[in-house]
């Protein structure tokens, strides 16, 4: 019988704390009868958000194409819905239960495409996009194929999600953090980022790329535009890629804030040297579809026969599953004016949005209210990650730590905190250890997506566990 | 900019020709006009298969679930089937937009977990079951989670489905390569087992694990009850675990065959000692479901901390897509006797199967009546591989090469004559050498699939072209 001892030794040191040891412990109590807030996770239909009618409506009709022909059925669905399912099935006729090409169906690339154009008003192409099982596999298999030798490393910021750290440690690519500026609203730094790369270098680590994250998970940053333009030429002037993770696009909720694609801002630049990896996801947005694992890889300035191989990694899984490339479909292509669907879109789309803004709201001011507690209000995304100050402990002394050994102290700190916080309050939080953080500081990483009534309780609860935690911290120290 | 030099050798190296380069033709002559005939992949409904109805109502429905509110609406439905989407909202409410736990919604799991119980008569638990998407994540999951050092292998069979050969390329497993015996209707063999492990371990590959493809892909063979045991024992002896991929274990058609599961053998023999991970997915059988990517993994003789380790692989890409998760549990808990959708059920059900058997039966007679080829009519799965014989060459001797240079030299022969066949006819088929075969020999696979009608047409091509092909070859040489 094999043992843990037979086991990859790269899978063993893998860390995914989003789905760690805390979350599994909240099962655990909600099935002893305990009710849990959960906001250890970007997952919305799991809180409450509903889908949106049209993209369920096609789905349904897909999944059942015979009900286009029971016309009393069809007064139950928008006409101009049923009318694109027949175009699809026109376009498509296999329908959801045949394996795609590889990079999934050309029309569905086409649309992801126009999409592209459209929103940022520049070229491209269905032959540089590939349909992917939510944005993770798309990131995954980038990392795949970029990693060739064993000291090939990526840039990834600190905090980052770790669906990054994690696939790193599996596949054996080193990771290059970077940290990200908190006093200075989450953007990147131009002097961080050389120290980082320059300390890595001297280890003998290879950057290959960067992975940037905007709008930010864990942060909530959405950076801004001249930000984007330093990171190109960083990554020109080191001779990377640059994987774009895209996710939120659509989750920006501060007015001064926008949403710049990096595909835009390097065609601004004229930039033809640097790789670009863009994602993006049906989980997130105002869909909040995690169920249906669509998404897309966009790639720019990128050799055809370096795109014949990604085929290829993709085809040897065969396709992307073909609910959820319909379901980037309807993200790229939604309703539009005019068609009876659309009002019915705009004002669910309006609904997710706004609400989302008013929890982050909530959420932000609620905290900083905390006293030991402090959070930018999130620009965008579906993240707080939220700073706290515990009193120093009196039997340790951090500074004759090694910064290996702070980090490990920190992490229980931070580990102890969000446990008893799940074991007293029931909110289940992350540790920002399994985001990281810079050393000295704690944090956890806390979605805004309950309802916003749960949100006003979990910031009642959380003050009263906090100011009971610091107290007793600072009985026991 | 990257270029193809910049990318991880062990993906330039991957080779996967169920969608290689002919295949890559094929719809390159399709968008021309031309008709093409694919035999190339086990995708039913993408050659007129059609889906079971009960599957695709309890899908739409529950991709929709205001439907259930329209009492007029749901005369269109089984009264079971919106009894049964009902109790499955009420198992889990979140639906199919929400990622589920990473191992898959616990109620599936104990479907699964039943099913194996009812088929085989043995005991099985859900928490030893994972939900995938199709049978390949789950057979790429045990692969990265058993290759601990560089020279770990896995024993895969020749000829073998190129997901094997290709992911431990790709992940850097050696390929211990085990031929199955022709001449024995595909079965494996004892003495050729262990002289190829025995041949592996004189080079210094460790084995760490053995996979059996059960009905057979490429070869359409069922082992025997026998077969099974004997490959047990082996696995004990060499202390290999097992991957059974039994993904056609509903597609036997020969009425002497009988599929017997690793599962139940292993329990007859009271083997606790060898670590059995089964594989089975939604794409074959009789559902034929490939674009939903939907399947499982079952692990016997296997601690709890190595399953925690699965896991956890499993959560860095957060689960299965749900709709797959879905017709899995459709699968495993189909409609029962008494049920309104159950005559419907089992009249699609043995359409397809009676079809596909009479399919495998014109398409095998068929091919054994033209001189130069043969096969064994497929007593199982969806494909045939056929033996070719070709005239030889004049102007080489095969008998100065060695066995690197043979098998090139007849993967570019039978490439050719698919090439050929392809261009001439529209016929497209894989390559013996993209599934491996013993040295000398030439062999094609195709799946038998296409309607009746065509499976005709199909022979009758085949015979023409072979024909000329061969007399064309034997006047150049």
């Amino acid at each position: 019988m094999i043992t843990i001892e037979d086991l990859n030794g790269r899978l063993l040191a893998a860390e995914y704390a989003v789905r760690g040891p805390i979350v599994i412990r909240a099962q655990q109590l909600e099935e002893q009868g305990r009710k849990i807030i959960y906001c250890n996770i970007g997952n919305p239909q799991a809180l409450k958000q509903k889908p949106l009618t049209f993209l369920r409506q096609v789905l349904s009709l897909m999944e059942y194409p015979e009900l286009l022909e029971k016309s009393d059925l069809l007064k139950h669905y928008s006409r101009d819905l049923v009318e694109r399912v027949r175009q699809v099935l026109e376009r498509h006729p296999h329908g959801t239960g045949a394996y795609t090409q590889s990079t999934g169906i050309p029309f569905i690339r086409q649309a992801v495409a126009e999409f592209i154009q459209t929103r940022d008003g520049i070229p491209s192409s269905k032959d540089r996009v590939i349909l992917t099982d939510g944005a993770s596999k798309g990131a995954q298999g980038v990392l795949v194929a970029l990693l060739k030798n064993v000291n090939d490393g990526f840039m990834i910021p600190i905090p980052q999600y770790p669906l990054y750290s994690a696939s790193l440690t599996l596949y054996g690519g080193k990771q290059i953090g970077y940290f990200l500026d908190e006093q200075n609203s989450w953007q990147l730094n131009e002097g961080i980022l050389t120290d980082s790369i320059i300390k890595a270098k001297s280890k003998g680590v290879n950057p290959v790329g960067i992975v940037v994250i905007n709008p930010g998970n864990p942060t909530g940053a959405v950076l801004s535009y001249d930000n984007i333009k330093m990171i190109v030429e960083f990554a020109r002037r080191n001779s990377l890629s640059v994987i774009a993770d895209e996710v939120y696009q659509e989750n920006v909720y501060d007015h001064r804030a926008k949403f710049h694609s990096f595909a835009r801002v390097m065609h601004d630049m004229d930039e033809t040297g640097v790789t670009l990896f863009s994602l993006h996801s049906v989980s997130k947005g105002f869909l909040g579809e995690c169920g249906h694992r669509g998404g897309y890889l966009e790639f720019r300035n990128v050799p055809d026969n370096v795109v014949a191989q990604f085929v290829k990694l993709q085809s040897i899984s065969l396709c992307a599953n073909v609910s959820g490339q319909l379901a980037t479909y309807l993200m790229v292509s939604p309703p539009k004016q005019g068609e009876e669907s659309y009002e019915t879109y705009i004002r669910e789309r309006n609904e997710v949005l706004s609400s989302l803004k008013k929890r982050a709201e909530i959420l932000g001011k609620g905290v900083n209210q905390i006293p030991g507690m402090s959070v930018d209000i999130p620009q965008g995304a579906m993240y707080a990650f939220v700073k706290i100050e515990l009193p120093p402990d009196k039997d340790v002394d951090i500074t004759v730590m090694s910064p290996e050994e702070l980090s490990a102290y920190n992490a229980r700190r931070d580990s102890d905190y969000c446990m008893r916080l799940l074991e007293e309050t029931g909110i289940c939080v992350v540790p920002g250890s399994g985001f990281g953080q810079l050393p000295g500081t704690l944090h956890f990483r806390t979605t805004f997506l309950p309802p916003v009534s749960e949100i006003e309780e979990f910031v009642v609860k959380l003050k009263q566990f906090h100011e009971h935690y610091a107290k007793v911290e600072a009985l026991a120290s």
